[in-house]
């Protein structure tokens, strides 16, 4: 799944500089870091209202939405969500790590 | 870093049952959905405050914190972050899917 | 300035049922309770990204939609902001309660 | 009610300079204005989830708990809830102002 995340980060950076009119992604990095910053806060509330209904098909979508921005945020800062996924690896030691997860 | 997301998705999963006093995803689940809410609300907050700030580590902190609560979500309506992925991967046609990303 | 919220709640009360073409709050309702809620989400984050920005002028126009949309749910859910008030009157001990507030 | 807005705003100016122990205003300017943003976003949270459930005492209880932290932002970036109250009149043509409000 991690893959998935991956190769969506790649096609994220490789949208960066394309036309505005041709993509979703030119546009939200053509309105600067607080356009970004209001798509991330606004699909954090529709995840909160759809968790709150229980339809899982709505907070699946959401989610996805969520994650998608939280990737072009990691994008505009030159992050990357293998940067996330290692922080929940070294925190939760998981893949590869020996030890034992704490009380999380 | 082979499948972060899934293992950590088994790791909440059997954590939901474990004793609140030793486990904090036991303790979210213990407070009900609200409070799996408000959690992925306030770090959706954190997230944008760190955004902004453009300080990369707290960034990765902020968004490892959202995306974590939000497995906590899934898990707590039946779902599963391949969900996510498999709705982004379709979304973006990637991941084995032959056609190519529309105009994202 | 109390005043200003209650003309403003009866402005808001007589849009309700206004059409949706010529009213910006009859829109609102016609959307039902979730796009009122999302718009309270919405203009929460911009308040939080006008503060982090220090920039008064932007803040105070960012507050007054937060409170606007606030006075649309509060509609929504037949309350009123005097409700509101006297809470805080209330929490506070202002307003003719003559007890001190405590340690707010 | 005389002006309950106008009066909190005059506890928590005259609370800024309190000993943290003692007042929880204080704390608030202790942690800095990111404490205090991470308070607005949180509270915005709680008022979809209250507005959500259409439980309006709860309602109530956080649109005033957002309202007062919209209040110690405000002063925290030298601004004060008059500037709210006149931007929403100025909008709404209230108060005072002869014309007609427009198309809200």
């Amino acid at each position: 799944m991690d893959d998935v995340l991956r190769e969506l980060a790649d096609v994220i950076e490789a949208r960066k500089n394309a036309s505005v009119a041709e993509s979703y992604v030119a546009s939200l990095y053509a309105g600067g870091i607080d356009a970004i910053l209001k798509k991330v806060g606004e699909e954090a509330i529709e995840v909160v209202i759809a968790g709150k209904d229980g339809d899982r098909d709505a907070l699946v979508h959401e989610v996805a939405d969520l994650w998608f921005h939280c990737l072009v945020l990691l994008a505009a800062r030159d992050s990357h969500p293998k940067a996330i996924t290692g922080e929940l690896a070294r925190r939760f030691r998981i893949s590869g790590h020996e030890e034992k997860a704490g009380r999380w």
